[in-house]
């Protein structure tokens, strides 16, 4: 199998799926839509989801789990969001199936076997949990609840991309219930500045915080919060979203809680989530024609050792200071893979850790040894040096934090540069078509506006950033008065 | 809310419900047949996942995910493994729902969005997981492929028991790839060894080592090893099981590798699985009329302190000196709580850590702390020790190890004394009524005497233990020729 990969020039999202698949992340599988993600992508997402599972306690969240399932009569409870999620449900009808009297060795479902009430897959579990919740709370000595949940969801989307957008994925998703409006949306802030602060500092991809559109608002919330992200392609991706949900779920689903007056109110309702839609932007925001580029701080890898053997006797010498330089990286907490296979030569190798994106490079020769130096490589600037093998290992400690941080001021810079403001029609349009980014221009407002820009501009409003400035001016369409700039992009 | 719970000897089997639900671990859920694991069930949960992680990629083994669905036609390949789960499987027929023209606010399955092949919602996933495989595997150098999954799988039992039975529940699966037969029955074995390991050593559960008779064997494999438990009931409990699956999947799945002399070959196989069922295990195995006991190992509160409030000042003494005792307490990796709420009394809070199993409680006054003094009440023999506070930190670690040994121990008992010999038919039934346990007897080796045991005595054989002993007799039922006892019991 070739690993050459198609370069971002000649065909972006061709360059994305050859990286996804060549890299070792995931892999298609026999269900439309669905994906394998492989141990390497599976790696990578275990860090991802071991420092946010730490950060949601942190902030004194718990886990639970709640079913798979969702009643069809649960599922249409809060209309609003039966309505949102209505036309991708995967739906469990049957619980059996029989023997095909007409084609021995094959199966058909077996018609007698039919659901009373058919079964919604969660495309997102706040039916379900509220549902439950209900049984939970009944006085304010019962609230807050700070629950999070990591799970799989399914939602049937037509046109599916590796990460990006498949069938199944997985999540999290926090559900919290509050006795008071003020407290449930400190809590949708608060989560929102956790997600920013995890993509920003651990993935390396700086995020523009705001809130969305009514239009574009998740299905049964009252206002939705969520960080976006810019691509190198100039399309914006959203990263993570943070929603209050006021009393919608609490009203759907009755649940009341009697307060220190003895007074029964509905209880108020916050929903966040971030899914391994977050790998594609890690992909994207970062990775270059030769491959990956993992941000040190989350990569499964983050220094490789690759010996350059010339015949056997090298081999026992590389193998011992290689082994001894690994325990060193090791006890350091350093994530660290000795690539001694015979199998393939150190030319392959190189290529085969540059297309990963493993931070760190150290090639290992005899003659090396002999000058007690080995050759380091980062991935980021693809630089390589000849450095000394003593104190090495601090040494690397210092590179993976400088590599961190130099891969996060590049993708700064490419936001910073990627923000244009459009005080015309023409210039949005042209700004969209020719650089991409996001533009910040006026809007009157309305859904109407919004959705026509979407359909002759094929841009969206992403976010009204938060502690946006107010200022006057035109719609970019309309002319009719603004108040305040808001961030149009094409988006992922 | 009542948290008296019905005893064991009133009735058992209420006694272990209302366990589960009044110490939080679970409660049930819209479902039928799901349960939603409460947050104090799923810390529990977290403990025994997260130290099983750590014993597989000690082992070698990496994570992944696979598909939650299963096309029906990769389904029904491996056609033992298809029949043996075609009866209890939830089945995707459709991708949408539609707003229900004769319900104003209510949906409907739309009839249009049909699945052109339905999807099998994956009771276990040697399917999906060996249809990928045959994309991966070319060579010997691409095995062995040593891959886990952690995730939730659906078997749609029509009786079902919070834990021990449930539609869906949580686990993980590894599936394992091989070059060699020998390599694979190793694997096999490797795997039931660490089952083995991780529930006597962490859960405190002894359990005996056994193969299935071939009637008992998971459906699709050519030997089912497993890991077999005694509750305090006197029935059996499977808690683990590891499949030589031979190269029935790889033949199904058409997998095959080149070996070093370029000749082909199908791969071996092996899968190994355990799931929530454990906890079922755990509860049983150890608790008693108060509640839960729980093995300091995995308990996810280890530690509980309780004050003992005498008017104002009293209580900032007491903060004071709990939160010095606290940091004392988690630098030595201890998870400790300190439970300072004012809506309950010392007397009440007793109860409810009782109830929730923590291993020990450390209970504090305003004369305890004068005289520099704690009472420490284990859970398990429910002994109070008044003990000094200096250096108390280092006997609280001693005292968790104790309790860890003490409730194995007690275990372990309990086993040794519910392992009986029978030799006539009528022993073997006299001794499941009156005693339960597992009873070692004689067997012709027959499938049709096993049904006929199972039916008349309502007992199946557990396991043949490994390293039986080879003993001539006569089978308990039919006085047919036998070289070896079994073990039966009753069982979950």
């Amino acid at each position: 199998m070739s690993k050459e990969l198609t370069s971002r020039a000649e065909d972006y999202s061709q360059w994305y799926n050859d990286l996804v698949i060549k890299s070792g992340l995931a892999d298609h599988s026999a269900v439309r839509g669905c994906m394998v993600i492989k141990p390497y992508g599976f790696a990578l997402w275990e860090n991802m989801r071991d420092q946010l599972d730490k950060m949601f306690k942190d902030t004194g969240h718990v886990n639970a789990y709640f079913p798979l399932f969702v009643p069809k009569s649960l599922f249409e409870a809060e209309e609003k969001n039966a309505e949102g999620f209505a036309k991708e449900c995967a739906i469990v009808t049957h619980y059996r199936l029989k023997a095909d009297p007409d084609n021995k060795g094959k199966l058909i479902v077996d018609p007698e076997a039919k659901l009373e009430e058919e079964l919604i897959i969660r495309p997102t579990s706040e039916a379900i949990i509220w549902n439950t919740y209900r049984g939970w709370i009944q006085s304010y000595r019962d609230l807050p609840i700070l629950i999070n949940q990591w799970a799989n969801v399914v939602r049937w989307e037509m046109r599916t991309r590796l990460f990006l957008r498949t069938a199944e994925f997985l999540w999290q998703e926090g559900h919290t219930a509050h006795a008071t409006k003020e407290e449930a949306i400190e809590e949708t802030e608060k989560m929102l500045d956790v997600y920013a602060d995890f993509v920003e500092q651990w993935m390396a991809v700086p995020v523009i915080k705001g809130i969305k559109t009514p239009n574009e608002r998740f299905a049964g919330a009252e206002d939705t919060y969520c960080i976006e992200a810019m691509m190198q392609d100039g399309k914006a991706l959203q990263a993570g979203t943070s929603h209050f949900l006021g009393q919608n779920f609490a009203k759907a689903f009755d649940v009341k809680f009697s307060d220190k007056n003895n007074k029964l109110d509905h209880v108020w309702a916050t929903s966040w989530g971030v899914s391994t839609r977050l790998i594609g932007a890690l992909i994207m925001a970062h990775s270059d024609d030769q491959g990956l580029i993992m941000p040190p701080k989350i990569a499964p890898v983050q220094v490789v050792i690759v010996p350059v053997y010339k015949g056997e006797e090298s081999k026992v010498a590389i193998d011992a200071k290689a082994n001894e330089m690994m325990c060193q990286l090791k006890a350091l907490g350093i994530r660290v893979k000795y690539d001694n296979n015979d199998n393939s030569r150190p030319g392959w190798k190189f290529a085969e850790y540059e297309l990963k994106g493993v931070p760190v490079r150290i090639a290992m020769g005899l003659r090396d040894i002999e000058n007690n130096t080995v050759e380091v490589a980062r991935r980021d600037t693809r630089e390589k040096n000849v450095m000394g093998i003593d104190g090495l290992s601090e040494k690397i400690v210092q590179l993976l934090d400088d590599i961190q941080q130099y891969i996060y001021n590049k993708a700064l810079a490419f936001q910073t540069a990627h923000i244009s403001v459009a005080d015309s029609w023409d210039d949005l349009v042209k700004i969209l078509d020719d650089k991409g980014g996001f533009v910040s221009a006026h809007w009157d407002g309305t859904a109407e506006t919004e959705e026509k820009i979407k359909e002759m501009a094929k841009a969206t409003i992403r976010c009204i950033p938060l502690n946006n400035k107010k200022e006057e001016g035109a719609c970019i369409l309309t002319g009719k008065p603004s108040v305040q700039r808001v961030l149009f992009a094409r988006a992922y």
